[in-house]
């Protein structure tokens, strides 16, 4: 960067508050969207959302982003305004490539989808969605041509959601999964445990206040602040921030027949919000001031769902709290049968309730699915079909109806085609992250046992979430761990859990 | 208008829905920051809004706009497109009129001052508020300089919130409410009765989540529209749509111990949403989708409010119905004695407390004082001193204190000179309606005994609702009603209703 700009960073700054406030407040009617808003306002409010989608991609798009970029020159990305021009940088190229009239198009496409899926997903019938997805993959295959792409317009996509991730090591990824895994699930499933009676304890009438009550007082351990955010009930729940760490929501659903979805899904949200209201409080309104992949927030979500919520540790310190809780749902059950019951390994139709064994199968379906509608030799018409062929191929079973298969996921609703298979790194890069953590804290498990996570919460926020979009996905795990993304530590994370669990030897 | 205007009509449309979709994007960020916001919300919030607000001034004030409407020439404001061109030069007249650096100032000193007035009456301490509108005031100076004006400064800033609305006819009519008024009050308060007994009825133990379900199945009965609107709790009751008749949502503050805040609250909150949601929907993201002034706003929120819900049709269907969902403390109280509990007439000094009849007075004494102020005969400092004057002048009262006197209401600190003599209006105005309709509709108050307000709200919509903005205030009146506002009507309703409470003869 040039020492004398003329101001010009300071302008860049500028451009980009106006557009990170367009965008906060686009996430805002996004939120309302989702939690509160009466049903006479979907059309309004997509005209809305894409005034303001529209608005923030001409301000980013204009000659005078790329003319203050040209006078800012090369940034050095090892200082932290180098860093925020370099993201200035590559959400300007992204966005100059994606012509205006094609964003609004995607944009009322997608709000006009999202809850005519809510209804075909509701009525189980595709006929009510399907229309829909035609519409949008074109404009999806018209995005990624226009933002450009090495190998696959795949590639572009994905790019979108994990900078410089690419359809052919996400591919490789997948097959050191695979051979991972699925000799795993084989074992497993010719123990021939009955995965339902195994399941049981998260069953049966748990009153809907006190499951949320529970989840509050496990996120307040893990350091969630409530005075920077709140908690909403929704159909599909999701973790939101409003241009800042001062705002981060989580949303929730409450199933009073099953403890899992308002449990694990709480501490889910709550994991990504904790990425978000630990971001240098600086960087708001900046393009460093949200978490710097998909990727990377899967990360922490997975990690406090998962390496913390469903390990034994865990549930030493709070099992007898969730006793309390539901005295006659639990009293009978003890710690072990607890343990084992949210960890049962059973192939299963619905991605979100999957287990940690066989998740990574549901995103590679996925996966290869919406590859194949990018490229054309598969259409919309057939995808219903081809969807249940995979989970036939992936998991010997067939899903009664779309609901349960090719309707269970809003993402294709919404437009993120590419956006799946950073749930599969997110799943990789938790344990990774989680080994290195524990390494350079090794009391943080006997800790979690005594229900206190200030130490983990800290080597998180030091490591990963103060740094915000600072940091290239690959270069920050390079800089945390050392190395590159690596199946090594999940798929060993696995074989130990569950070869114990299900004594495989 | 020209006939061939190259599309210039097609644009201006396009610039105003622009603007009005950010205007319904900061709506949504002002019901959510009242509502739901977590505090830590509050320094962004206040970013995002002021970001949005720019934007859309910057649109309307910008050469292009100014360009179009030129190229429209003089609209023929009897047609639709006429009428929506003159409102579209009016919002774009005032806006260029108004220095960007007069906005940023006034805005700026509002933002500080309305925190600062909150501490002030909290704490009862005029110092704290007083320094702020020594600087508020001038620059209200300024802006009516800005804005021009026939008679009178104050005319340029009633204009904003009632178009067509001068001091001298409010000074009229506030005469006539004057001459009507107080002969009333003298006769009412020479007769001695215990206001605080007459009103205990209203007092008690009423549980929130009945008095919410009972104002619930009101505003049901009102026609009030579930599926395009919603009611949250708040601590200052607002009505607010996003852009358009489809969602229209009310805000609520339920007080335990005293029915009338949730229940006239309600009622009249409703008044101003049936107004919204009954505006013509091809008129939403134009100017002419809103309610045309405060004024008409007001006397629809005012009719429901008064005209129905203190009348005793209104109460002879919902009075058992109300006894049901409170039986303790209303098993012993009959019909008659709720009625006149409702109906107290005791002069007050709290505005948002007072009486019908009282009301208007609280009115003209801000009105007055504000001229004062506004023309340089009265100073800052010496405005708590006049305050107290005129509540012995025209109540008998005096304030304990600034809290519960000159620092009761917010509209000053928010720069809202010229707005109070809006709610006047609005009391004159909805008799003067509610008349109209009867004589149309000579079945309204039997049906309003059945619970039944189908006639009245069609009566409205099709005189006053569609219409939005289409008409300025005094048109609609007079084509509604046949002849300007007049005092005639409300003062006549006021004597014969509170003539038979108090039996004046």
């Amino acid at each position: 960067m040039n020492e004398d700009d003329g101001g010009a960073l300071e302008k860049l700054k500028g451009r980009f508050a106006t557009i990170a406030d367009l965008g906060a407040a686009n996430s805002v009617l996004f939120w309302d969207q989702q939690t509160y808003m009466p049903k006479g306002g979907v059309a309004g409010r997509a005209e809305q959302m894409a005034t303001l989608s529209r608005l923030a991609h001409e301000m980013l798009v204009d000659a005078e982003t790329g003319g203050l970029l040209d006078t800012l020159g090369e940034p050095d990305a090892a200082t932290e305004e180098g860093a925020l021009v370099r993201r200035a940088r590559r959400n300007y190229e992204k966005a100059t490539r994606l012509p205006s009239r094609l964003v609004e198009r995607l944009s009322r496409a997608t709000a006009l989808a999202e809850p005519a899926w809510a209804e075909a997903r509701a009525e189980a019938d595709w006929s009510r969605f399907g229309p829909h997805l035609e519409r949008i993959l074109p404009l999806e295959r018209e995005a990624a041509e226009a933002l450009g792409y090495g190998d696959h317009p795949y590639d572009a996509l994905l790019d979108g959601y994990e900078p410089g991730a690419t359809k052919v090591r996400v591919e490789a990824m997948f097959e050191e999964l695979k051979a991972g895994v699925v000799p795993m699930i084989r074992a497993i499933s010719e123990r021939g445990d009955d995965a339902k009676e195994r399941g049981a304890p998260l069953r049966g009438d748990f009153d809907e206040g006190a499951q949320e009550r529970f989840g509050e007082e496990v996120i307040t351990r893990f350091g969630y602040d409530w005075s920077r955010g709140r908690q909403d009930r929704v159909v599909h729940p999701f973790c939101i921030n409003f241009g800042g760490p001062n705002d981060v929501r989580i949303t929730t659903r409450f199933d009073e027949g099953w403890l899992s979805p308002a449990l694990f899904g709480t501490m889910h949200e709550a994991g990504h919000a904790l990425y978000e209201q630990g971001i240098n409080p600086e960087y708001a309104r900046t393009p460093l001031g949200g978490g710097t992949s998909m990727g990377v927030h899967e990360s922490q979500s997975r990690l406090w769902e998962n390496l913390v919520g469903r390990s034994r540790p865990f549930w030493s310190h709070f099992y007898p709290k969730l006793q309390r809780a539901f005295p006659n749902a639990l009293d009978e059950v003890d710690p072990e049968r607890f343990y084992r019951a949210m960890n049962v390994v059973s192939p299963s139709k619905i991605r979100v309730e999957a287990d940690e064994v066989t998740y990574n199968l549901h995103i590679i379906v996925r996966f290869e699915l919406e590859v194949a509608l990018l490229e054309g030799s598969l259409t919309v018409a057939d995808l219903p079909d081809a969807w249940n062929t995979k989970m036939e191929e992936y998991f010997g079973l067939t899903p009664q109806n779309d609901a349960e298969g090719v309707l269970q996921d809003v993402h294709w609703a919404a437009g993120l085609f590419g956006y799946f298979p950073t749930y599969a790194i997110g799943n990789v890069l938790s344990v990774q992250l989680f080994e290195e953590a524990v390494a350079a804290r090794p009391e943080i498990p006997d800790l979690a046992g005594e229900g206190e996570f200030s130490a983990l919460l800290e080597w998180l926020r030091e490591n990963v979430h103060r740094h915000g979009s600072r940091y290239f996905p690959e270069e920050l795990v390079e800089r945390v761990t050392g190395r590159s993304l690596q199946t090594g530590p999940y798929l060993r994370y696995l074989k130990t859990k569950f070869g114990e669990l299900y004594e495989l030897g």
